[in-house]
């Protein structure tokens, strides 16, 4: 039996029937040295059997611009891959993208969730293993929690909301208001789409975070609670 | 010359062309004994003429329930007159608006923003008088200011957003962010449609504060920014 490494990873291109396929090269993300077949997101499959919701969640909000969960004009279009967004006009013109339609606050948007393919695989990982690490969590098979903890340390269980610092609840990944989850994927900084700056936070929270990085937000909260403390 | 009372109103019906004009009688809001034509909402003509958008969205916030800018199955339909949600399913349906069809959330949407015609007058009211003592604000022709003050006493700007408690900017009425302006009218309690209740305040603050009251808002952030600032 050959000697997994946890952390590098087989590399071997997975051939896509994308039309983006000359944009994403899709890479296999198992063990180098691993037996079988290649699997890009391999460390997702276990998620996709027990709880194919999250897995669904974790693969578009790490691989996918997101918006409304409508599509329109003002709104923009929704769920273009992240790394297609890092092409130029002219470029995403060929795809059928034209920026030169669209408003400046749904280029902005756009533009902000721009990711390259390897920070949308540490995305995805990391979501992985903030997924199981959340209270009412399936058990990680040894495999895949060997892997994510190569990767971004122990599974220290509570997962916490990154914005109000509280446990979560993974029954809140099934509750859905408006066909939304109560649990979303949240950017510390809003405007940067990497492992470091992602976790799992509340809807609320994350709605109340807005457009402000996490510090900008607590100072924003604090001057609130002085304020109304003062007047009373 | 008859001396006018700034409290009480003329009181007169208005004639409406409103296929709710069964639900909703229009009352003149002049002072009793005013001079010349019967007037619904006099109150807002200064501001019809010199600040239009202004004036139409203290109509619009005052009288209508509002949801997404957009009407669909999940959002609702939108824009019906708080008056006629007070109305049973059976005199809705009359009316060619079946609850029966609505979802739970949507039902309790339309349903919570109810209010009687004279709470949306008093909102109306309170908004103009609020209106006027947003820095920026055009200055209020005497009668009007006048008579806003007899209903809710003395101006004393700067008009503050009830929830960050800062001062307002009257160019955030004009400033729109997909179509929304940059001032909303605020609940502080969010069930709840009445003059004593409502406030205009930042967008942001207002998303923030969301479904909860203005005082869960304030237990909810405090707690964040205890768990904050123990963590550091």
């Amino acid at each position: 039996m050959t000697t997994l490494s946890m952390t590098s990873y087989c590399g071997k291109v997975i051939k896509s029937k994308s039309k983006y396929h000359e944009v994403i090269i899709n890479l296999c993300h198992l063990p180098a040295g691993h037996e079988g077949k290649c699997d890009e997101l391999w460390f997702l499959n276990h998620l996709s059997v027990v709880s194919q919701r999250v897995a669904e969640k974790i693969k578009r909000d790490a691989f996918f611009t997101t918006g409304a969960s409508w599509k329109s004009a003002v709104a923009g279009p929704n769920r273009i891959l992240r790394p297609v967004m890092l092409l130029d006009d002219e470029a995403l013109l060929k795809h059928g993208i034209n920026m030169a339609d669209m408003k400046p606050h749904v280029i902005r948007k756009l533009r902000d969730k721009a990711a390259d393919y390897q920070s949308c695989i540490q995305v995805a990982m990391k979501l992985a293993w903030l997924t199981y690490q959340v209270p009412g969590a399936p058990q990680a098979p040894e495999e895949i929690q060997t892997f994510l903890e190569a990767h971004f340390g122990a599974f220290t269980p509570p997962a916490c909301c990154p914005i109000c610092l509280l446990p979560l609840d993974y029954a809140l990944f099934e509750q859905a208001q408006r066909g939304t989850a109560l649990i979303e994927t949240c950017h510390m900084d809003p405007r940067s789409h990497n492992a470091a700056n992602v976790g799992f936070g509340h809807r609320d929270c994350n709605i109340a975070q807005g457009t402000k990085s996490l510090d900008e937000f607590y100072f924003w909260i604090s001057g609130i609670i002085e304020r109304a403390n003062q007047r009373v």
